[in-house]
């Protein structure tokens, strides 16, 4: 997902927009000359889960039917939509990648990836059942013991830092606190 | 700030778009008929601080020079912008509205507003200098001890939350791990 593309006409009016800084503001905005909309661009948060099944402290990951990153492992995540909470969307990407059944439990990861203007946040989640039904999005969905984990074929960073701050947590025994994580 | 508007236009080639869920969606999106663009609408996040001069205890609000709630008091706070962390965010609007000098703490609440599609998280921080320069975004940038906090006067539930939290936390003793909060 790359950074968003400019807006080049207004979603309200379709007029060819304006690039400028408004008054009171101090950023170049989508002005419309026309309905004089200001239209504004900014991050996006991906939200998702790392689900352990607890009988024997695998992680689940799945494998990507789509792109980016076909046919490499993800920790189940997507795009919060409107009209749910952070853990909501969580929840509901868990469901639809990989067709898991998870009790959610708390934030565990904030990780800002700047480069593309999202902010991913990560909520630890233990799963009910070891059987999965992976949706479109995903072409299988396994558990993988630490040892397991295939380090070289992980779609994303923000997946690999969330597994590695939890496998450090869990050796050292110290609880699952928040990590705030900035991705380069 | 309400819930976004709904795009009429296509922001790409300036087309009417048509409200219809894509292949392999499950939401109404709006999708251009022309350029086939599909635009999707997410939620925000606002981010800010919880700033506090450690000399006596006191917390930073600003009074609000602006609607919604214009006369009313906030934690500095705003949305976040394409090319910032959530944490150079909340220091950027730390600034802007109150010229408070801060030294950044950790992530202290996430807040979803669902009923207007945001997310606000909040940082603690420590006041360098008890002095203030209120940006044109606030009438004034005052200290508050606990029992001097104006409740009634209070802009958002998102800085009613936190400073709740804080103060139990404070008192309680027992240090300011993160707090995930969903307003109704």
């Amino acid at each position: 997902m790359p950074f968003p593309t400019p807006f080049k006409h207004c979603p309200n009016c379709g007029t060819e927009v304006e690039l400028r800084v408004p008054a009171d503001d101090s950023r170049e905005r989508a002005v419309c000359p026309a309905c004089h909309a200001i239209h504004y661009q900014n991050p996006l948060n991906v939200v998702g889960t790392l689900p352990v099944w607890e009988a024997d402290g695998r992680v689940l990951l799945c494998r990507r039917a789509i792109e980016p990153r076909r046919g490499l492992w993800t920790l189940p995540a997507g795009f919060m939509e409107l009209g749910e909470t952070t853990a909501e969307g969580a929840l509901r990407e868990t469901h639809e990648e990989a067709g898991a059944d998870i009790e959610m439990g708390g934030l565990y990861t904030v990780l800002n990836v700047m480069r593309v203007g999202q902010v991913h946040l990560f909520y630890r989640a233990t799963l009910r059942s070891p059987d999965f039904n992976p949706g479109p999005e995903s072409l299988e969905a396994q558990l993988f013991a630490e040892q397991e984990i295939p380090w070289d074929e992980i779609a994303f960073k923000t997946t690999r830092e969330t597994l590695l701050r939890f496998f450090d947590d869990r050796r050292a025994g110290r609880g699952y606190g928040l990590h705030e994580i900035d991705i380069a």
